[in-house]
């Protein structure tokens, strides 16, 4: 006996049909002797519908009541699923944020959960067999006693706070994917689904670009050591053996979990990169404060930061990245702030791609890094810019190269199926 | 200055542009200077497709799971309109039912409003000079926690409720009609808007068909005292004058309210009805509770009752109505139950009328019924059944005959405009 949470996402619940589906899975694992907790989303594009018309009641709208209007999507569906498996014969009862209660922070439309109180789910297991159906993405703020949501995504992030807080042996995501990939399987064919990846690997998978799930998400997994487990949705509830010690599809866990550690576990892209240079900046204490301080009061999401040791002792080049829809926007904050900064000009490209290539086993292994390179510069591909950190580095190239890079560099650490 | 409640109903608020019409209405009571708390209804049409998702979901659902879904409605509403006043200058606020709190029965689907707190509304007009935006047809259940819902219409109940909780001069109801009408308009195309109807009156006409307001509403009002305006929902804002001491409408108010009290205030009537008559029952105690018990574990809703005194002492004749769609299970039932009743058989009609004619002037002045029986006699309109209160007297007619009496009684009691 296992106690476990079961998230479902918006497109596994988008009609009630759909979400009789859900139930039967949720029913393969309550007739296994499991403790379930479901997490859900809402009706794919519902919180679409409900977003169009807040923007259209009023552009700029009170996030409070924007939380309000949304989190009923999620309040739906909990009451639609509790009521099917109640029909299947299944004891199951919804939970709104506020009632179990799961409080946040007071960041409407992205807040963060502080504390889920999980006592009474785990009282219900015991006295009455109950599975609880909760509502993902929303809590509660304690003061206010206002609704608030996490953000986009945010049932994810639910689902393995609400797993922490019940003490749950896993929680699984169930998504449109099968599991977590060594690289994206639409452009290397050859991508293997990895049985295991350790929780600081998701982290800057999840990071660089790989969609599967949500960053925070992943954090909190890291934090309170919840093993996550990425499924697929699409499965027939009837062909799974809730049995299984190994059903298909990725754990996310403990790397001390993950016996046979490769050097390697994958690589993520990214194609919506800008690259920006700044030449000849002053090399002086605050220099990188005046850089950066202005992009983000613009909200400019800026990620790789090269900063070379200067050579004249003077000035030296700055090289940093941006999402490429910001790169006209970026430029033109860098030119009004000029004075402040100080510099020769500012170079860029917004036609270029960040790969970047993960794996715990680097911290004892060395030369991977210098592998890639000269792989690459054997296939003609420059590098302009490379950062590393403890269990990952990153090189930005031409993006036309991004393909053929990725799949050099999946062959090169053995990742090939 | 006064104090309002204002209640709108799904079409009033069925997309954003009519939420945003709403949201004018309540500005100009606000720049009046007025203290307002708006009631809403969910947008037209989402109520039904949430119970429809309910009864694809489960055809025996879980009514506690049902209101979770369905009360879903009104608060999506209640988060639009408060940032639609927000957009306009008009501090707002949405309060769902869990949130003032409103405490009912846990009679969930119709449930009962026990208790509403209205202080923290009260503490809010006066600090904040805050409109308070309240969902509607939903409360909480204390013990449980639970989301529940009053039934179809419950928004005007929770209209006056919320009135009568923070003591206000008035509840608004915005509705597709601009009053409440001596009798059906489509009808009588002289029937008259009245200016003022006493509670119990409003009681008689709004159970004797005049689908104007929830009937619980105007018994909360009554036993609260309560002052409800009906009045159009399509007006213009701008062309209202929120000075104005008698905006078009009609109050209904306690009958000291009303100087000029007419002996008959309206004429209800209902096609949908059919007639039983059983002949020779045994006339002996608890033959009353032998018909009607078996109907009301049927749930049959049995209205207008006539038993005449015995003739021969032993037997006598006993008339009912049932709705006209009960009609063939009614009779069944009785068939079933013959030997328990003990009758020599069952006569009936289903294309039966009623008549009511409704007037706290009743009270004091006598003949009133008969007039009427003489003027249908003179047009050769047969009475099967009659049945009276102190303030209400109804007749059982050809449905084929309804319009020529509701008109006829109209212009006998003066009502024509």
């Amino acid at each position: 006996m296992a106690r476990l949470v079961m998230k479902f996402g918006g497109t596994s619940v988008a009609d009630v049909e759909r979400i009789r589906n859900v139930a039967r899975h949720v029913k393969r694992e309550y007739d296994a002797g499991h403790e379930v907790a479901v997490v859900v989303s809402a009706m794919a594009g519902k919180t679409n519908e409900m977003v169009g018309w807040c923007r259209e009641a009023a552009p700029l709208h009170d996030a409070r009541e924007y939380d309000t209007v949304v989190a009923a999507g999620e309040q739906i569906t909990s009451g639609l699923l509790a009521m099917t498996l109640e029909a299947m014969g299944v004891t199951a009862r919804s939970w709104q944020g506020w009632q179990l209660p799961i409080l946040t922070s007071n960041a409407h439309g992205s807040a963060r959960i502080l504390n889920v109180n999980g006592g009474e789910l785990i009282k219900r297991f015991k006295e009455r067999n109950e599975v609880a159906v909760l509502s993902g993405f929303q809590g509660i703020h304690k003061e206010t006693g206002r609704i608030t949501t996490l953000g986009r995504g945010g049932s994810d992030t639910s689902a393995v706070a609400i797993a922490a807080a019940i003490q749950a042996d896993r929680c699984d995501i169930y998504t449109d994917v099968d599991g977590v990939y060594t690289t994206d399987p639409r452009v290397v064919p050859r991508a293997r689904r990895l049985e295991r990846i350790a929780f600081e690997e998701m982290l800057e998978l999840a990071s660089q670009g790989a969609k599967v799930l949500q960053v925070r998400s992943v954090e909190l997994g890291t934090v309170h050591n919840v093993r996550i487990f990425v499924r697929s949705s699409f499965d027939r509830p009837e062909d799974i053996d809730p049995y299984a010690s190994h059903p298909p599809g990725t754990l996310i866990c403990d790397e001390e979990e993950i016996v046979e550690q490769q050097v390697v576990t994958g690589i993520a892209f990214s194609k919506d990169e800008a690259q920006i240079s700044i030449r000849r900046v002053r090399d002086k204490p605050g220099v990188a404060a005046a850089i950066f301080g202005p992009l983000a009061d613009a909200s400019i999401n800026v990620d790789m930061i090269v900063q070379n040791v200067s050579a004249d002792g003077a000035t030296t080049d700055i090289t940093f990245t941006v999402p490429a829809s910001d790169y006209d926007r970026a430029r033109e904050v860098l030119k009004a702030a000029h004075d402040q900064i100080g510099y020769d000009r500012i170079d860029g490209a917004s036609d270029v791609a960040k790969v970047s290539v993960i794996g715990i086993g680097m911290r004892s292994h060395v030369g991977v890094a210098a592998e890639a390179f000269s792989a690459l510069a054997e296939r003609g591909i420059n590098i302009r810019a490379i950062t590393t950190s403890e269990i990952k580095f990153s090189v930005l190239i031409d993006a036309a190269y991004t393909e053929l890079a990725v799949r050099t560099l999946h062959t090169l650490y053995g990742l090939d199926k």
